[in-house]
């Protein structure tokens, strides 16, 4: 059985010692989040992912969801660790105290999701989705909406899902035929199947709020007649309590390779009764606005696989004994050496640790930007929070998830045939962290959402202000201590800014030389900000150093982290970069008979 | 539902055109392999791959194997799929025509299992495991043993299994506790537990042949105390027909990630009655016989996923219409354009079309001198046969199955949310394609195999014979048509020297060096010798172009595909020297406490 414990002491080093969070004390949902409230909060967190979520993983996986009559039954014990959620209060975590929320920052919520989801994805995505929900009805719905849906919402007591794709369509939006037909009353019938639905139906909770992308007869075809609907399970009353079950009914559960505890339900929507959400037409306009916050949930969830998958790594590394070092036995008195030994299996474990590490930082950063965008009082600070939120997104998303599910794919090799049998638990990772590469916008779409929408938003602004930020602190940061990280990333840097180039200098002519090069211009992206990440861990290490005092052997630990990233991964942008320069071309010339 | 056609041209390409199999036409085996007959062979056994074995795919991954009252049976359809198998005098092959084999080489073989293994995965095993079983008897048994068991093996009426791992040891097989009592009468009693072997129990055969390592009481602890039995499921009366039970019994089967159609056996053996296979204390030698063609045999596994999983990806871009091209609508009559026209799916689909068609070509050149080392005539030929086999064996099997469960991966993105779907199968390719990554010999350990011993053995002969196959090849091949291919396969083998010249000056005062760099070694390995194929498959299509015969829209193909492997993929090998250049300290500096 595998287990897991939240990384309590690298989120203190990152919310303290390299973001110094207490900088931002005084400004709008940072100020009811002192760093002492912090801990606690975070060590409650903990317990309740691993004594509560991270038990019900592998059954989750093993027994699944049910479907029988229409209604669907979840796995055994996670009614009772939903009631648990709700009962601690955390799904109000960084929602509107308006709505009766925490109105803690992102910054924080992610690192609070993360635990959730190392200790169980699939039970994660009940309340991920129910958030995504949130963030719709209070970005775009009336206020009468926002008052009749949002308290119980943000309790918890309701959870909600997006309902986005069709079986002929996915990525491709304007293909969808759910239409709605307005009953004069400010309602709409809406009537289609949507698939794919997480957290469509179960029974953790007594409601569920549909959020569903449909066309009012008659609107513009495709995507720009696209609206958005609330849709209730249940009626809700005047007086707030249920009325009558709604025509939207449960149709299938998909059978799929992993998240087994989440049900991925097909809806029939049979003149269901909805209200709209946001403008007519302007659907998909509403679906964006949550869709950098849902794709940094996706993010995180690339790198809580990782996490948990590396945690049980490295403990059967240690465990397991078979072989002898390659430079003489290491436990002579026993009868072969630990797995640790080997530089190939530390190769794997380090692979993911320096990743975590700096992909947990890189998540913090741009969920702080996030924040920044709407809580700081310096215009500039707001415009470069929205910059880089915009711009890292895709990223976060792309990035994180190839990367998790390929740390997890290691992790389990570490176990060699072990690995493959379900006890072990370590298949569950590969399989449900497969996921995240693909839903939230498959990474193919990340990485054309980076090349063909970020890179030339504002002229470019934000890629420069970027790479501006890597210059200034590589310019402020000549220590000769801090060389040795900074070497490499200012060579990542160079390789992404070649490629940059090369995209705005061949991608007009030819929109296909930046589609053939954006995966890898996305991995190049991501490697070069977690390098940066690294730089400023390495600085704020350093810096801990030099005081003397608190955890050094830590601090020297994460330098030697910051090394192995630097010295192993960062050498890959070369690649990356000589693949973006090849063009389209030797993709495009290919007819398709040819394939 | 999936579907599979066995790529016949291909191999006709790869037999005729590239390695020109006719030369070989007067050595033993070769001999009984005219191109027409082979013609015919291949054609008959694409109708086995794709009307009886494919079908069977789905149905044996979801339904498994079953274990009750020691029983074990194998998926609906298994059975008779098998005896069709043996009804063909499929399994007879590649054995020696004096137990009844036809002889064939297995140049020729490797491309029938891959087509088996394109077509069902788990099925492929059960005579796979056999062909193991035959090789360990026909190298080291005695005449008696092999009279008695070679030809019902041959048949495929009786099939074999290799028992390596238990509990406590799979790499370190010093550790192996199952041991061997000699009853004086040339037969031993063996007693212990072998665990995760592979076809391991079923109801396909008659009888079970388990090839078991064990340790006479008394002998040599460690590695070198090791002898083979062999362990017949039911004893073998003196005139071939079955006596009693034997004390083997299955205890379990594993419930695993993928492979489900295969029995995952622990076998327990009590006071089982065996006979020797070798000589005593020589039982890690007889494996190591038979290991280059078992892992060339898992090496195929990488290809065949990659394969199958490739094509039905293509099938699924061609059809599925989803956004519009980059460069403006390519089929405007219709709601959207098939995904084909996207070049970031190119990307993927090419990934996988570049490496099959080379990775196939590399497999057919290793087992074609592995057949050359035993049937040339010309001692130096047989030299080379031996060395390349030799190292090219740990490449094949470490670079063919990472790349080839990448390939099923990407493949299974091209799908969007529906690739995450059981009923598409695209999940079961990369769920089966995982174990061979980790079986004979985790990648870990093929590339320390490489990296350790197959460099260094005879003084470095084989590399830098390697080296001269390549040099030779563009000093005769000096064709401006040609130079687009060689110019890549010159950078890939300086930096494939450059590498190997690394390990030479740094391995010895530092093991770890060597050991630190093995997996990336590997994988410039597997991309140098891949290109080195491109470049000889490059060069048959010009050639067959300029006769202005023939399928030239084909030979048009491979040119641009080549082109893609070049461009696209060989830029990769300057990371993995960089890689290899940072040598041990960044992982090595680590203590046990710092993970």
């Amino acid at each position: 059985m595998p287990s897991y414990k939240a990384p309590l002491q690298e989120y203190r080093f990152l919310l303290n010692d390299t973001f110094n969070m207490a900088q931002y004390a005084k400004l709008p949902g940072f100020a009811d989040a002192p760093m002492d409230l912090v801990d606690q909060i975070f060590d409650e967190a903990a317990k309740l992912a691993e004594e509560v979520l991270q038990p019900l993983n592998m059954v989750g996986d093993q027994v699944g969801c049910k479907l029988e009559n229409g209604v669907v039954t979840t796995p055994p014990g996670f009614k009772e660790a939903y009631k648990t959620l709700v009962d601690g209060g955390w799904p109000a975590l960084v929602a509107d105290p308006a709505y009766g929320g925490q109105g803690l920052p992102n910054t924080l919520g992610v690192l609070f999701n993360e635990m959730v989801s190392s200790a169980n994805m699939a039970f994660g995505m009940y309340p991920g989705l129910s958030h995504g929900a949130y963030s719709a009805l209070i970005h775009h719905g009336t206020d009468d909406l926002k008052d009749k849906y949002l308290p119980k919402l943000v309790t918890g007591e309701w959870t909600g899902t997006m309902n986005l794709t069709e079986p002929q369509c996915g990525t491709d939006l304007g293909l969808i035929r759910t239409k709605a037909v307005d009953l004069g009353d400010g309602s709409y019938k809406i009537t289609g199947t949507k698939i794919f639905i997480s957290a469509g139906e179960h029974d953790l909770a007594e409601n569920i709020l549909h959020l569903v992308l449909a066309r009012i007869e008659g609107d513009t075809p495709g995507i720009k007649g696209i609206s958005l609907f609330i849709v209730p399970k249940f009626l809700v009353k005047e007086d707030g309590t249920l009325g009558a079950r709604n025509g939207v009914s449960c149709g299938a559960l998909e059978h799929k390779m992993g998240i087994h505890g989440n049900a991925t339900a097909v809806l029939n929507y049979d003149e269901a009764v909805g209200w709209m959400v946001g403008e007519r037409e302007k659907g998909m306009r509403a679906m964006f606005t949550m869709m950098n916050e849902a794709r940094l949930g996706v993010g995180l969830q690339g790198l809580s696989q990782s996490e948990v998958a590396l945690q049980n790594a490295i403990a059967y590394a240690k465990d397991r004994l078979q072989g002898r070092s390659l430079t003489g036995p290491k436990e002579p008195g026993k009868s072969a050496d630990p797995l640790l030994v080997h530089p190939d299996i530390r190769r794997m474990l380090l692979n993911a640790k320096s990743f975590n590490e700096g992909a947990r930082a890189l998540l913090v950063w741009t969920a702080l930007h996030g924040d920044l965008s709407h809580a700081s009082d310096d215009a500039a600070v707001r415009e470069t929070g929205e910059d880089m939120m915009a711009l890292l997104t895709p990223v976060v998303k792309g990035y994180l998830t190839d990367r998790g599910f390929a740390n997890a794919v290691e992790a389990q090799q570490v176990f060699g045939g072990h690995g493959y049998i379900d006890e072990q638990g370590m298949g569950q990772f590969v399989r449900d962290a497969r996921i995240a590469m693909i839903y939230e916008g498959a990474n193919g779409v990340q990485a054309l959402d980076l090349v063909g929408r970020k890179l030339a938003a504002n002229g470019g602004r934000g890629v420069f202000a970027f790479f501006k930020l890597i210059d200034d602190f590589v310019a402020n940061n000549k220590d000769a201590k801090l060389a040795a990280y900074t070497d490499a990333l200012i060579a990542a840097r160079k390789d992404l800014e070649a490629a940059t180039m090369w995209f705005m200098e061949n991608a007009l002519e030819n929109p296909d030389n930046a589609g053939a090069g954006s995966s890898d211009y996305m991995q190049l992206f991501g490697v070069t900000a977690v390098a940066y990440m690294w730089a400023l861990m390495a600085k704020a290490a350093l810096a801990q150093l030099a005081t003397g005092k608190g955890d050094t052997a830590y601090y020297e630990t994460k330098l030697k982290t910051a090394r192995y990233y630097m010295d192993r991964v960062v050498p890959e942008t070369a690649t990356h970069l000589a693949r973006v320069r090849v063009g389209a071309a030797p993709l495009m010339d290919f007819t398709a008979a040819e394939f």
